[in-house]
């Protein structure tokens, strides 16, 4: 398993390191607009920031799991481009809705249709799988050769 | 191992999708009652269907990391059913807390259960592994012929 | 896979117990500070402690990610033990922040550290295994026999 998930761990790892660099910079956000823990509330400026960072990190395991789903059961170097783009999506949507709520809807929707699209891939590779172990339909072959 | 985890796979997916749904119920919700981002509070309405949706949220990792390790460790099949009852006491609980605070509790005392008898099961799994690898103690034999 | 990551497998059991256990003190917290649900603020103790266990959170999928990936790509029995002190810099956090939130600082600072190296072992055995696979460098051997 881990030999043949390497560009799947790769981009895994880059997307925990953003989401450490997110949450790092929530903490200079605490100090530069003087909000002491445990209070969230109290400056826009860092609700904002607070909120781009809680709503990255809400969608990463979610995140995670498609991009591993749709790597193992559908295709790997096809999610991993998937996966790196999601990470722009999610850069993009941090420093927009850093600068302003309206900013974020960019980012938002484009990572949002990524997710997506590995959800749907992840799908189709395990249904397909799925229908091969359980009930002995070979489902790539038959698109092959239907006849 | 993606080869014996389809129904893992297939019941993890389900999740995923699950969570998408009540995050873009979150959404819709925050049209409903008017309420913009960033703020979180403003409408009890809105505030239950949040709260419903983080604490589903709260949980997924951990459902899902109990579901996969009680599969791998414990019993494939065993794991799926569990894990699709909590995908319905999560349904259970999420419009139970939409509607109001206190119907949340059918649905959240039925998913604690389930998450405690999936976790439990995890760890008689990877005890038994444990104890297999590390201490050559066969507990699955030695349950079957204690003499 | 499953039969040689056994000790990830525990330490991640471990620390999803960890995480309920943190869960299941926010709920006592919730009935002592007599704050009903939806609410998450209304009393300083209680809004340290819905923090506490928030912060626990959002790094548990990190922190689980970075855990296994170190493991499987690194050494396993070195991220185990990494992992064992993470959980015990958790704790230390955990009821440093119920405490007073100056207090929180300590455990902090441990769990971050332990993190960052976790996430470098990551990184260092991921590259490793990539220039491996797709260049044909092998890393460890050139360490061994530079000539």
């Amino acid at each position: 398993m881990a030999g043949d998930s390497t560009l799947l761990a790769a981009v895994t790892l880059l997307s925990a390191c953003q989401q450490i660099y997110f949450a790092l910079h929530v903490g200079r956000a605490r100090l530069k607009y003087k909000i002491a823990a445990p209070a969230v509330t109290g400056s826009p400026e860092f609700e904002r920031i607070f909120r781009a960072q809680q709503n990255s990190l809400e969608s990463f395991s979610i995140f995670i799991i498609t991009l591993w789903m749709a790597g193992w059961y559908f295709n790997q170097v096809f999610a991993t481009c998937l996966g790196l783009m999601y990470l722009y999506a999610r850069h993009k949507f941090f420093w927009g809705y850093a600068e302003g709520a309206e900013k974020r809807t960019t980012g938002f929707r484009l990572s949002l249709g990524i997710l997506a699209l590995l959800t749907l891939l992840a799908i189709l590779g395990v249904t397909s799988r799925f229908l091969d172990e359980y009930l002995d339909f070979h489902a790539a072959k038959k698109l092959k050769h239907p006849f």
